[in-house]
C-alpha cells in the first residue's frame, strides 16, 4: 500500500529550518510519510491567499491525501485549531479561514478541535504550532489515529470561513471583479469563473478597465497567440479569467495587484 | 525495487503552487513515484538555461530517471510536446530545444510526440500542460506504460535543438568564450571546456578581457586559493572554466551576466 | 523497515542545480533515501548561522539520521572534511564548525576524516565536495557502510568549533545580548536563553537598547497579544528571547540584523 500523503501549504518561506523541522517531526512519528510542499513562500499572513491557492490545488491530490496549512497570524493566542475530515480528505490548521473554501467544496463531513489534542509535542510552543501541533497531529492521523482521538468534535456553524467571491455581473453585461491573486510571471487571475462568461469567443477582445485606465485586450487560448511582449485575457488553469502578457509581466505593465479592482467587458 | 524516479525542472518559481500541483497529480497516479527538484527558478522562458541545466545534472541521477522540463512560453500554441527514450533515461517537454542537449548526450533512442497522448488530464487547460500534460505522462511512464502508448513515434529530425557551444580558440590560443550561465553565488561559467584547455597550470594567470576592460585573473584548483574578496579562474565541477569571487560575487564585480561575452588568454 | 532520512542544509540556494544534483548522487547509490531539505537559503558562507539552525533543529528528527551541512567556503583547500558519530545521528560536511554545536550537544562518539574517502565520487572537482564527497558519503553511510570504512578516525581535540555563546548578565540583572538569527519574518532572535531568565511575566515590559536608542517592548506568550503592527517580546520556539512584530519585521522597524548587540532589561 502507499504511504499517506501529507502536504504542507505555509508561509514560513524557505529560508528558514521552519518547513524542515515539521518534516523531522512527521518523520520521527510516522516514518512511511510521504510529504508533498504545495508552497511556503506565499505572502505572509495572507489567509485569502492560502485558501485560494487551498481551494484550486486540492482535487489535484490523490485521495486521503493531509493538507496542513499554516497561515497563522494568530498562533499563541485563543484562536482555535482544527481538523476537517471531508469527503475525501484531510484539512488541519488554524480556524482562521485558511482551510475554508477546500473543505467546504469537497464537503465536510467532520470537525475537530484540536487546539489541546493530547498528540501535540509535549511542552508546545506558543509561536510554532506548525512544528507542535499541526505537524503531529497530520502525522498521527497519517498513522491511523482515530479523528475523535485526535481532538474534540465540534460544530461547523462558529468555524471562520473564507471565500474569494465571484465577480458580479454589472450594466452591459461587464464584469466588477477583483484581482485575487498575482502568480510570479506577474499573471492577474481575477475572480471571474468560466461559468459565468457566455458568448465570448477566442480571437475577440474584452475591454479591461482598472484605475481610470481602459485597455482593449485579445481574448485568447494562451499565451502565444500574441506577440512577444503582448497583452493577453485566457480562462486560466484554475477556470478563471487571468490578464497576462506572453513572456512578461501583466502586473507591472498594468500597475495591478492583489486585491485591485478592475471591470471586463466583451468587446467581441 | 526502488521507486521509479521523477525529476522535475520548471521555470514555475516557488512561490506559486503549480509545481505542487504537478506532485499531486504524479501521485494520483503512481503513488509510490518518488520526485526530486531539480530546480524551479531558474530564470523564465529561458530555454538554453534548462536545457545547458539538463544537460550538465542528468548523469548524476540513476538509470531509469525520468526527467520532466517544464520552461514552456509556447504553452498552448501548435508547439509539439515529446518524449525522449534515450540510452539511460526519458526526457519529457516541450519541443523547443530544452530538452535537447541532454537527450542526444545520452544518446537518442526514439523519440514520441505526446501532444495529444491519450494519458493526459481530462479537460486539459492551454496554460499548463506541466499539470495535464506532461507530469500524467511521466507517472504513468513511472507505472510501466510503453512509450508506444504515450504518443506517437516521429522523427528526430525535426525536433528543435539547442545547444551552448563551445567557445573558440582565436588568434594568440585565446578563447572567444560566452558566459552560458550565472549562479547564486555570481559565479560565471564560461563555454570554455577543459578538454580544449592545453599548457595552463594551476598558480598562473589568465587574461580575461570584457567590456574593453582586462584583468589578470589567478587560475587556480578553488576558490580558497585566493584571498577573501579576489577574483579566481578554476574548472568548474561541470569542467567549464569560470570565473568567481573568493566570497563574493564575481557577477556584480565584473558587471557581466548570461551571454555576456569574454576573451580569455593564458598569461602563465 | 523505514528508509534511511537525509537532511541536507546548504548555503546553495534554489535557483541551481546543485542541491537537485546531490539528491541525484543520493539516490544513485541508495535508491531508497529519504530525503528532507533543512534549508538551502542560508547566508552563503556564513558558517554561524548554518551551526545556530543545525542545533536547534536536530533534534526534531528521528533518531539515526543522516545530517550533510554544506557551507563550505573553504572547498578544496586542506580543510578536512568529516563525519561525527553521535548519540542519535550522524554530522558530515567541512570542518569549519558547522556541525560542531549539534554534534557536541548530541554527544559525541566519534569523529572520521573523510578528506581521502574512498567513497567519493571518481575524479572529484575542487568546488562541489557536497556533490562529490558529502553526498555519496551520506549515501553509503544510509546503506550501513561502516563509518570506519569511509574515513579514518582522528581526535575529536582538532575538530574546528563554534557556538552562539550565550548573553551575559550585567549590571542591573541586564543582558548584553547580541542578535544570533534573523528569520524570515523578520523577528530578531538573542542569544538570551529562557533558562537564564529570572523574575520575568507575562504582561510586563522589558527594555531593549541598541545603537544609542532605548525602547519598552511588552513581553507577551505571542505575537497575537499586541495590536497589529507593535513590537513584542516572547520566549521563540527554540527557547530564546525574540523581538517581534506583529504581523509585521522587527528587523526593518529596528534597522538590527544579524550581529547587532543589544542590551535587555526588565522593567516589570
Amino acid at each position: 500500500m502507499a504511504n499517506p500523503l501529507i502536504v504542507l501549504l505555509t508561509d514560513f518561506g524557505l529560508r528558514d529550518p521552519y518547513v524542515g523541522v515539521m518534516k523531522g517531526v512527521i518523520k520521527s512519528i510516522n516514518p512511511e510519510a510521504d510529504i508533498v510542499d504545495l508552497g511556503h513562500e506565499y505572502p505572509k499572513f495572507d489567509i485569502d491567499t492560502a485558501a485560494l491557492v487551498l481551494w484550486v490545488s486540492y482535487r489535484y491530490f490523490p485521495r486521503g491525501t493531509i493538507f496542513v496549512c499554516v497561515v497563522d497570524p494568530g498562533v499563541g493566542t485563543s484562536r482555535r485549531a482544527l481538523l476537517f475530515v471531508t469527503e475525501n480528505y484531510f484539512f488541519i490548521g488554524p480556524d482562521n479561514g485558511c482551510l475554508w473554501s477546500a473543505a467546504s467544496s469537497d464537503g465536510i463531513r467532520a470537525v475537530y478541535d484540536i487546539s489541546s489534542s493530547p498528540y501535540m509535542l509535549p511542552s508546545p510552543s506558543r509561536t510554532f504550532h506548525g512544528r507542535d501541533l499541526f505537524a503531529p497531529v497530520a502525522a498521527y492521523l497519517s498513522r491511523g489515529v482515530d479523528p475523535d482521538r485526535l481532538g474534540t468534535r465540534v460544530s461547523v456553524e462558529g468555524v471562520v470561513r473564507s471565500w474569494i467571491g465571484y465577480a458580479e455581473v454589472v450594466e452591459g453585461g461587464c464584469f466588477a471583479a477583483r484581482i485575487v491573486y498575482v502568480d510570479g510571471f506577474g499573471n492577474l487571475m481575477t475572480n471571474i469563473h468560466v461559468s459565468s462568461i457566455t458568448g465570448w469567443a477566442y480571437g475577440g477582445k474584452v475591454r479591461v478597465e482598472y484605475n481610470g485606465a481602459s485597455l482593449e485586450v485579445p481574448f485568447e487560448r494562451s499565451f502565444g497567440y500574441v506577440g512577444w511582449g503582448e497583452l493577453v485575457c485566457y480562462i486560466n488553469s484554475w477556470g478563471f479569467l487571468e490578464i497576462g502578457v506572453n513572456q512578461g509581466s501583466a502586473a507591472e505593465r498594468l500597475g495591478l495587484s492583489k486585491g485591485s479592482r478592475v471591470k471586463v467587458c466583451w468587446v467581441g
